[in-house]
């Protein structure tokens, strides 16, 4: 491991990481670093992970509390998972093993905005917060901590731990000192100043995290890579979702709705993202700017083009290629891609006052625009909010993007009621799929019925036009009309049957 | 009347509501001012009736589409919907007349949160704003409009539609002067400016209202008094609702969660609002501020006392009593109260930044904290959600409170699953009923459920524990176990047998 550990109070606090995870006490709330699978401490953990299940062994009790700042990896979520030592997690997660204990009713879960969990954790809703895990790219001589491949909640959880363990991982490229930006104002409201973010290239804090110095019971060094996905080649479906968006922007553009530059764009992750990233490298916008949570493939290929002078999140998510790209070129890429704390890059006076584009997956939608991003068949979680309520609530364009079916077909993501609600049909703009846009601005609940049903699955429409027929006849208000034996029985009969068909 | 229009040029386009109202078109959008009874159109709306009628029997078509700034009176929304010359209908209304045919399906109605509508409108997603209508108090001789008793959307209005009708009412105290603040800063998003409310007393505008003149094609006359709803006398429910938030609120100040002096509030308009401002009348609180949607009698009773400091609305909603009161001493209040633009009195940045308190009415919880504000049994519309979602989504604390039973008991407010969704899980914090406060902050799904079982009616209390635990038998995931036979069935039987109880 390179030596990054430059300070002298912070080199004397080196230790395994089998001694820092022995500083932790069966009941901690931990606030651990890590967003989308990058920046999260992977030596700690391991070692936590390993002492749960020694003390499980020995017939004692150990359980941790875990905030994050958003999904983190196998190393972190999964081998806690895995070692039963997770009692309550928040406030977003993707990993396959801690689902399964969401699932089983061993882990609870608290899915929450991910612009709201620190002001909760500052307001004292979630009590106290004991030790803060944090990962590093280095310490300086005089101190300072340079943060790595994300911020999220780290400087809210310096702030608000009793004790503090670093991780400095020397896998990190020493070059990303100078791409963060590091607000350090966030007080517990009534703040008395805005949020100084008037474009996505704006930066208004440090390149540093602070901590007081006698917090910090350990550091640990380390040289694990992020754990990022590869990439999937892009597929037919996605691409065709992708073209249906950017056309549609081309024809706002026409119509004189939308401002040149094109706002800056939100994009969840996955494969429909990176589709439309994919269009926009090819296509006519240009000055394009990001304001979103992760750094993805398709962005660091738009800032190559020249098409993107500037993409703002808080984390990357990139693929094993992408990020050794970044590792070995951020020197060039730092003065382009800025990670802010997740307060700011979610944050809903910034995404308001920027009049964004919010581009989102979902689960599933109903035939009057209620989104589910969470649950399936209403009861299991799937990943988390995110920051997807964050920006779909206060962009000015909020999509929601979804194959039209999953499951080889089985499941149609158009359904008469959505058996969970994470946006509310206030929120919602469009609805694309393969099959088209669903255009829902300015149209009342009765009227978004064709919009949605001609983007459903071909299989789907005719039993959704049933849907809606019996619904307007049983109905006690023809507002939102629902047949309330029937609204949820696709997702009766695709649990009893392994298919919404019937 | 008294002549309050003291510039020539507008006096020279003075006619009767009869011939302003001949200028409007089949078809047209309308962008009326009112909000909460206070501040409407009260002459031109019923003459404008009074015309669709005559085409009406003459064979013709005539409707229009109507944005206001929240919900009106008879007068405007009563008389137009008698009419059938709605077609149209956003963004909040509560007229007996409009909600029958929002619920027979013959006006399409697009419940929109009330920051929300006039940037839509900017951004075009409406279409095109063809007249706008608003009452004024009085315009001065060099022109300057002096607005009435609400701001709501006025000036959105005015800047977007093509032909202008004022409304100029003497019934208004003409001391309303200096009361107001509209900013006209307002445009299309992205802005280069925050708004610059750092506390409910910040005034950031102008006294007055602007328009083209050359837009201004009719002013009428009128001296019809704001129709406000008579106050009705504190019943029990509605007390032990409120002792019950104030006492939490104790609760939470002396456990140093509660900032001091007490952050601004948000009061939702009705009698459980009332009983907290009374309390709040008699409590431990000073320096209270209030930032909130409508000014109500009870924060003018704290204002008298001394208590509360300022209040920042968008509009009066006060009974006929306390109407007259503000008028005969509006010189006395207009330094203590400010009504704004309500895309500011609601504005998401200001509500976060304030760190706010927030407290609404709803419908229906469920048990896992999912709250409907809007709905009946899934189907028919009673409101709309109003400002609701402004406030319950960016306040630090979001409250919700509720009797627990409707229609005499045979109701009840908790449901297994509600049958719409205004404010999500991830957006309530408090719910309170005459039973208590469920204090979901910082829970999961599975972990709120006896919380809010808890303040269910008793008679209901049996029956929500049996749902939960068949939910944990049947359900594909533990994270919020449903039933989805059940889910919907409490609904069901109340629509069946008019009762919820078995
Ligand atoms: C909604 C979400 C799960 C979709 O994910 P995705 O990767 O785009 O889509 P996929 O098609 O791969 O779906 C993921 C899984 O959900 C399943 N799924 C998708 N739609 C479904 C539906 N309607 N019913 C049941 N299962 C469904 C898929 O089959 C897949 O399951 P598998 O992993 O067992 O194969 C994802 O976007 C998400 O977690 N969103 C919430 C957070 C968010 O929006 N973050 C964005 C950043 S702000
Ligand atoms: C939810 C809301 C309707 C409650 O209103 P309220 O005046 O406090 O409560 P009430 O108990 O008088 O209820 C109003 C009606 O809804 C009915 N109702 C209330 N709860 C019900 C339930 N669970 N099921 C069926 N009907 C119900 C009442 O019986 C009453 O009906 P009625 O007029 O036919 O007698 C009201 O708060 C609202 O419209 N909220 C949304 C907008 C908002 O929050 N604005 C706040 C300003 S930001």
């Amino acid at each position: 491991m390179g030596n990054r550990i430059h300070n002298a109070a912070y080199q004397s606090k080196v230790m395994s990481a089998e001694d820092a995870a022995a500083l932790i006490n069966d009941g901690d709330r931990l606030g651990v670093s890590g967003f989308t699978g990058s920046g999260y401490p992977k030596a700690v953990p391991i070692a936590l992970a390993a002492r749960a299940k020694a003390e499980h062994e020995a017939g004692r009790s150990f359980r941790v509390g875990l905030n994050t700042g958003a999904s983190t990896a196998p190393e972190l979520d999964g081998e806690l998972a895995l070692a039963d030592a997770v009692d309550f997690r928040t406030p977003y997660q993707s990993d396959p093993e801690t689902r399964k204990r969401i699932n089983a009713g061993s882990i609870n879960y608290a899915d929450i905005h991910l612009s709201h969990i620190a002001p909760q954790v500052r307001n004292g809703f979630h009590g106290k917060m004991d030790v803060a895990i944090i990962e590093l790219t280095a310490i300086k001589a005089d101190g300072s901590l340079v943060p790595s491949s994300s911020i999220g909640n780290n400087q809210a959880w310096l702030d608000a731990a009793d004790r503090v363990i670093f991780e400095v991982n020397s896998w990190q490229s020493e070059d990303l000192e100078g791409m963060h930006d590091v607000f350090g104002g966030l007080r517990k409201a009534p703040l008395d100043f805005a949020i100084p973010v008037f474009h996505a290239s704006d930066r208004i804090g440090s390149k540093y995290l602070t901590v007081d110095p006698a917090k910090v019971i350990a550091v640990v060094e380390n040289d694990t890579p992020d754990r990022n996905s590869p990439f999937k080649p892009l597929d037919d479906v996605s691409k065709s979702i992708a073209s249906h968006l950017l056309d549609f922007l081309d024809l706002e553009e026409k119509a004189g709705r939308l401002p040149d530059p094109m706002p800056a764009m939100q994009s969840g992750v996955g494969n429909i993202a990176n589709a439309v990233l994919a269009g926009l490298l090819h296509g006519q916008f240009e000055n394009l700017t990001s304001y979103t949570e992760v750094i993805q493939d398709g962005m660091v290929d738009l800032i190559d083009s020249g098409k993107l002078s500037v993409a703002s999140a808080t984390a990357f998510s990139l693929s094993p290629e992408y990020a050794k790209k970044m590792n070995d070129n951020a020197k060039f890429y730092r003065d382009k891609i800025i990670l802010r704390n997740q307060e700011i890059s979610n944050n809903p006076e910034v995404i308001r006052r920027l009049g964004m584009i919010a581009m989102n997956g979902m689960i599933e939608a109903d035939i009057y625009g209620n989104v589910n991003s969470t649950h399936i068949m209403g009861s299991r979680m799937q990943n988390g909010i995110g920051g997807s309520g964050d920006f779909a609530r206060n962009a000015a364009l909020t999509v929601f993007v979804t194959p039209s079916t999953a499951k080889d077909g089985a499941i149609s993501a158009i359904v008469p009621m959505v058996s969970h609600v994470d946006h509310t049909e206030h929120d919602t703009d469009l609805i694309i799929s393969e099959y088209g846009v669903a255009d829902l601005r300015g149209k009342s609940p009765r009227q978004r019925v064709p919009a949605i049903i001609k983007i459903a699955h071909p299989d789907f429409r005719p039993m959704l036009e049933e849907y809606f027929a019996v619904a307007q006849k049983v109905a006690n208000g023809q507002h939102t009309p629902h047949d309330l034996s029937q609204a949820l029985s696709w997702h009766q009969r695709m649990l009893a049957t392994g298919t919404m068909k019937v």
